[in-house]
């Protein structure tokens, strides 16, 4: 059974607003074993929808609308949804009395456009909405000869929420083959794309029950793994196989199986070996604390740090002596393991962390380039330092700086 | 001229992820004059591709894609574009040599996969790709008796944009008929939504020419004002009408009016006014550093700072008297004070920020609720210290945190 997710709504054709209740939707309809194939955004136009409705009749058979039912002009779901299967709207009278005693008992009146939210159309099973005026559609029946079935939820995503919750999930599970979806995300970092693809491959490619999605996001790959059966037994037995053939070829590379971040990892590593931890960053600017501190209870392992951005402060707040920045010079091999020793030191932690690099844009020169970053990670029995050239503009190095740091204390960890 | 963007990946399709390219993409578009009036996501099926591809050719006049150019067997945008066209592929014998290149220069082998992103739609353009290894394609010409352009782009948001950029935005200003688009963002901070709507609406409404979306985001709110002429003095002047007018009635809650960030508009007024800053922060964990470091030549101005999680290093690094926070406790004005005034002294700045509160969602008290926070700014001629109480979860406490100390330091330098 394939879904298509259709947003109508001139707003979400802009730079500055984006469907997000198609995220929501489809968390729900996969939950069902529904895949959502297509989503598709247009604007409040009717000839639009019309051309869009029908184009999603032809290659799905759930059809979900979020937007378009409200009181206005623009709001022409109804209408074109009406259109497109020929059929035609009454203007429903226990709706029209429902919106204008919600209107009353606000000490409102009803201005004329409202009355539109009650029209019908033919055959539809209509939605009450318990958190706004416009109700939702349901319409099954066949179109072309085959089964469709067709939603119409309002936009305001507490409106679709509670809508979906209380009238759809229920009549839509009743229409669906039953079926049981798992999922895992596993994510990797310290390898590129293409490198953990081609070890990967020959693993989920024994497995085509499984559908496998490789995902490259900044610093990390991520490994999207689901699988459809009957029995929710039967499921998590296949991928825990998988996933299980993918760590054994991939070995540390993985930091996570259950969509964990790599911050939310190191906390839990830190907790567990009972080890506290400093942070001295320069070109991270504060973003590795920043990380580490996004997490709930990491007061309890991460004590604090020291962001010195300039020469002075290296020295001042983490100890580096001033001798070996004249000499190495601040981005250097040497000051990374004195900022990570010294800011160990000074706050009395199992580890500590040191970064030094280049962040440019600017400040790059051909011995020490734009996006060179020492990473230092000191601790009881001495100081391992690893050096990175990584490309791209100064977010992206600082990410990356980020990310290594924290990858070297997992590791350590481990 | 009508856009449609199609997203290809069948991650775009999960929960997890969301097509965020278009977005840059609408906005690029809409400054050509040209409107995006379909978007569309697919997943990595080369018969939806293909399916939506011709869709969209019977709708749209430039269809952009973005994902699918990568180097593993998911990524099928070029074929599927091929296959609808009814045109070959070939593989260029010269990208094929830059992405060896590529590999060779970072001291790697290229596996096999990665020869497929050589691969180039018979007729097409190649369009380089200074950040990656897959090239983008630019292909115009008729389809169905129609002028068609169709822009193949990679999916990493970095290398779409610094691609667009440099080949696609040149070559399609040539092609659009001349029109101007001009627009602004306001940006406010200190005050909500319908309060700001109220204010501003009476003179919006007096614009019926241009274009406004105000648009709420944590911390702060957005105005976004466009208006399409001929000629972009005419523009420009009626926007400098609009905002001048927006600015009169609101005064210094907007903070920028190109579209600036607060963490910019900071960065710049400390630079202009010769000043340096030093944060300690306790509940942000280094959130505050880290927005100030992300601005490029920020250590014009920004010294370093101290993350001070617990008490302890409140006192070694910033000089909170310890018998402060035993009085006071750690979450208290007198201990923001002294961490502002402690960090502006050790690191001998003009400046010194000092923020301490309870982020959550543990850790509050009757007395000491979640979202109750502290912010110090220390200067030459005293202290300033602002309480408040944010709402919601953990990471929107810090965030508003980071924003209210941030505004604190525009209006000390306005």
């Amino acid at each position: 059974m394939i879904a298509e997710i259709i947003a109508v709504g001139s707003e979400l054709l802009t730079p500055f607003r984006q469907d997000t209740n198609s995220l929501y939707l489809t968390a729900q309809l996969n939950s069902l074993g529904v895949e959502v194939e297509f989503k598709t955004i247009v604007g409040d136009r009717l000839r639009d929808i019309v051309r869009v409705t029908s184009t999603a009749l032809s290659r799905a058979d759930v059809l979900f609308f979020s937007g378009g039912l409200g009181p206005t002009e623009d709001d022409l779901t109804r209408e074109a949804v009406a259109e497109t299967l020929g059929l035609g709207l009454r203007r429903d009278a226990e709706i029209l009395e429902s919106i204008e005693r919600r209107f009353a008992e606000r000490g409102w009146k009803m201005s004329a456009n409202n009355a539109k939210q009650a029209d019908v159309i033919n055959g539809a099973t209509v939605l009450r909405n318990d958190q706004g005026t416009a109700p939702g559609q349901w319409i099954s029946g066949k179109a072309n000869g085959e089964e469709k079935i067709i939603v119409l939820l309002p936009g305001p995503p507490h409106e679709l929420k509670s809508l979906f919750e209380s009238s759809v999930l229920e009549r839509l599970r009743a229409r669906v083959p039953k079926q049981v979806l798992a999922s895992r995300v596993l994510k990797i970092t310290g390898m590129g794309e293409s490198a953990c693809d081609a070890r990967v491959a020959p693993i989920y490619k024994r497995y085509p029950d499984v559908s496998t999605t490789i995902l490259a996001v900044p610093g990390e790959i991520q490994l999207h793994v689901s699988t459809r059966t009957q029995s929710a037994e039967a499921a998590e037995e296949r991928l825990d196989k998988l996933v299980g053939d993918i760590e054994g070829e991939l070995g540390d590379y993985v930091y996570s199986d259950n969509g964990d971040s790599l911050e939310q990892i190191v906390n839990y590593y830190l907790q567990m070996r009972n080890a506290t931890i400093a942070v001295a960053e320069s070109c991270t600017g504060g973003l590795v604390a920043e990380r580490l501190t996004s997490i709930t209870g990491s007061s309890r392992s991460f004590i604090g740090g020291a962001v010195v951005y300039s020469d002075a402060l290296k020295t001042h707040l983490a100890d580096v002596p001033a001798d070996v920045i004249d000499v190495y010079g601040a981005v250097s091999e040497p000051v990374a393991r004195a900022l990570a020793e010294g800011i160990r030191k000074r706050c009395g932690c199992t580890l500590g962390l040191g970064i030094t690099g280049v962040a440019g844009p600017t400040g790059g020169t051909a011995e020490k380039p734009v996006g060179l970053v020492f990473h230092a990670l000191a601790g009881e029995h001495g100081t391992q330092v690893v050096k990175r050239n990584f490309a791209g503009d100064r977010a992206r190095v600082r990410w990356f700086a980020s990310q290594q740091a924290l990858d070297m204390v997992r590791r350590k960890l481990m």
